[in-house]
């Protein structure tokens, strides 16, 4: 039996010290089995077996802003405004996750009806549906135990879906070949991000695992890392260079890094969330050096990887720089790297859909890798349905191309359009300084807060901010401090999803806001 | 930062002692983390950063023998018959796994259409469905961000879902109280177990963590408990007396893990998986007595709730009992219940649908669960959408009730009758011997093998006779150790999901080939 010793809490005489208060602690049960005699079987019974006190400590550490304090009060007043409560506004903006068909985007037709065919392959015989539709349909239902998207799926994903992902990966790359033994489908790119992090933990003490991670950061590796109870090892990324990623910075990191824990994995988020910068092709290649020279496993998440806005800014997957690096680098550096069906033009979060490609990883520990997927059977079959949609999409020459690049196209167009507005509109406000949003869905502004504002409060400066401004606009964002920052540097994070019209509205607020809460503050 | 210490494999000194060898171990990188002078860049660059060696070795120690090495061969039969190699069979038959749809059971005509509507709501003015369909599609529609199962739903699942599955409970335990709050949707019932169980886990040495479960059990259980570093507790149910719990051999286990951890959990699989056995009233009434006495938090997997097959059998819920066991016990038992659109009559396992009910939940406890649930964003929507189906099907004078009432019935029956089929057949076969499967999907009938066979082979006897079978007859099975069963007996998990016409021909299979083993190895 494999036994963790979790030392988050507290050293070991700590423990012993807890273990010694038994019974009489805050809520807790005993840390000794059994009850003391003349205890009433009442009392003992009024508290609880499991507790904050007594329940796992790495969980206690998890923190996750995006869905953190903020978004339940925004709940909260979303329930106060339909009792009729009054604000100063009708309606709460979410502009704190990137929830693009929450914020109204709409699903691509070709899309949604092929899964509506697989859900009901009655609908396969209706004359509605175009023929690649149908077509892709069937060609999923065949793949499908009993033909059925209601069947487990094999734990690393549908077969002709991983052959589907390993075509469009090799076009994407310039035709890289891609193996799919070297696809595995997962329940989002977070299930795939975890599932990396939790086969690399090991170690004890200054032997521990660390995994660098960008700051600011998406907060799924930071609670991903707490949880596991690895050593998060930050490195930054610079705000003066449009949040662009130095080896420097990177070199600096791992060098203090290495003095306490053993750093075996750098992760990397390209386009950035919630930074927004797109990497250059040579930031990758210089990043694939650091990887390989400093003997890092490389986790790249790619979700974003159709949302590049800017001018001169292009997608450079990973695993294409690797490649044309040469054999020195592509038969050695290990990498995997994450898509998604929930970004992008698509925008599915609900199906959580998803794969990772690994790369030169050990043969060992990829049999490893399918052993601990098949423990949760396998990723929902509606998700790899859309995925294999997203990466196998209408053809040209097929009946439902056109629809297909229109929707597609206005979608993303519509995005870059929002990228700029977004920019252009923060930057007017004197004390907020927002960096091109060269991709992804979000901005990253800073913002400069009056000393008043940064003292005397009983929680972070940047949520304190955040918070009035739900209470006084009902816009919803979220504090930087949640993703991360340079000390006493202040930001927010907002998505640019909401349609143009309610986005100029949305900014035209914050900047009143802000105003106002500099006057207040100053 | 959070700092756990595994010592899965070795004692620290053994960690030290590999320190030292560095570079030179098989395959795996340095654990001083700068390359010794030298050293050429090539050699260094050969070896993984992430080898078995290094990796997490909790991971290593999972298993998950429903998909282990029978389920890996049987897929390599079955490319093998593809490419016209000759076998003693033309098909393999799987019957390892729970998977209703792959076996040929077809979908309930009701959800299916609801779900097709719920992704494609062009589809809510097509005369073609019925308009209880369309009610249920467009009320779970506007339970979703921008009316879109694209969008993510709340971390703990959709509202209305979680208002409709209280109210089936409501139902189902004859008016016990149930609170939406309490509702947590999950991926599948296998995401909830393993969190709660995360949440359970923690402490070191002698206060780490036991949790109880039956042995033979679903072998999710034991991998989710190797994974966290959990302390397993055996309890074996009674195979001479139908595969009943016992709760002095609850007392017995729990005495004997108190030696050597902290018991905090008692899990119950009821219906049992693998053995099918349904828990009687009082024997779920003594369970809850045990666990209230002994302070231990209760898991009810209840994944079977519907498929209960012999007479004077009948399914009884663990929060019913409980509140039916009065306040000194409704009021402090700690349960978390489990159910999941995959198994009944709905067989919807490609979904990933399910819930949890927890009851008297400490609420700090509760919030650092919504907390960590968020992190992974939310359940799948269409699995939300099907579990809503699931609690709130067509109701009597709806157009769709009497289509859905003849549906579910001929499954179920169905079912029953192979139960009883597969009970019978087994017991003609001498050497075999198969309690009634009163519940559940599978049989666990013992086989007794010569000791020329448990003898003499690399491997476990039953994955031997198993893997034996697989190949002469192309039936897929999971032998009983990776169930877990008593020392010296071997088994059998074997479905009872082929339709009855091909489960009669398996098990006349299974009877020969029985046969012909025991001559065989005598």
């Amino acid at each position: 039996m494999c036994v963790y010793a979790c030392m988050c809490d507290a050293p070991p005489g700590a423990m012993l010290a807890r273990r010694t208060v038994g019974l009489v602690s805050r809520g807790g049960p005993p840390l000794t089995p059994r009850s003391p005699p003349g205890r009433s079987v009442q009392r003992m019974m009024a508290e609880k077996v499991l507790t904050v006190d007594t329940m796992n400590s790495c969980v206690k550490k998890v923190e996750y802003a995006v869905r953190g304090p903020i978004v339940l009060r925004a709940v909260q007043i979303e329930k106060e405004l339909k009792e009729g409560v009054q604000k100063p506004f009708s309606e709460v903006i979410k502009a704190n996750i990137g929830d693009a068909h929450a914020m109204g985007q709409q699903p691509i037709t070709f899309f949604r009806q092929v899964l509506a065919m697989c859900s009901y392959p009655e609908l396969l015989d209706d004359d509605r549906f175009p023929e690649d539709a149908k077509g892709r349909a069937r060609r999923i239902l065949q793949g499908c135990g009993g033909q059925s998207i209601g069947a487990y799926s094999a734990s690393q994903g549908i077969e002709c879906v991983r052959q589907d992902v390993a075509r469009y990966v090799e076009r994407r790359d310039g035709g890289v070949p891609s193996d799919p033994d070297n696809i595995y489908l997962t329940t989002g790119a977070s299930d795939g991000i975890v599932t990396m992090l939790k086969l690399l933990v090991a170690g004890e003490g200054r032997s521990r695992t660390g995994v660098m991670i960008s700051i600011p950061q998406y907060p799924l590796y930071s609670a991903a890392l707490a949880e596991l109870g690895a050593v998060q090892v930050n490195y930054f990324l610079n705000e003066e260079r449009c949040w662009s990623l130095d080896v420097s910075e990177l070199r600096r990191a791992l060098a203090d890094a290495r003095r306490h824990c053993n750093p075996r994995a750098l992760c990397i988020i390209n386009p950035g969330n919630p930074t927004g910068q797109v990497q250059s092709r040579q930031c990758i290649e210089d990043v694939i050096r650091f990887a390989a020279k400093e003997r890092l496993f490389l986790m790249a998440d790619e979700v974003y990887q159709d949302n590049v806005y800017a001018e001169g800014c292009e997608f450079h997957s990973f695993k294409k720089v690797l490649f044309e690096m040469g054999p020195e680098f592509s038969s050695t550096v290990e990498l995997a790297s994450f898509h998604s069906t929930s970004k992008c033009y698509m925008g599915e979060c609900g199906f959580r859909g998803g794969y990772m490609e690994v790369v030169n990883m050990d043969p060992e520990v990829k049999a490893q890798l399918t052993k601990l997927v098949s423990v949760r059977l396998c990723p929902p079959v509606p998700g790899q349905a859309l995925m294999d949609l997203v990466v196998n999409p209408p053809q040209p020459g097929e009946p439902s191309y056109s629809t297909f690049i229109r929707e597609r196209k206005a979608t993303l167009s519509s995005l870059a359009e929002r990228a700029r507005l977004t920019e252009q509109i923060l930057n007017t406000v004197p004390g907020i300084a927002c960096n091109p949003v060269q991709g992804a869905m979000y901005s990253f502004p800073r913002v400069t807060l009056p000393a008043r504002a940064i003292r005397e409060r009983g929680q972070a400066p940047d949520m304190f901010y955040c918070m009035k401004l739900l209470e006084e606009t009902g816009i919803c964002l979220v504090p930087g401090s949640g993703f991360g920052q340079r000390d006493g540097t202040f930001h927010f994070r907002m998505t640019i999803l909401p349609p143009t019209d309610k986005l100029k509205i949305l900014l035209s607020k914050v900047k009143d806001f802000h105003q106002r809460f500099i006057q207040q503050y100053s």
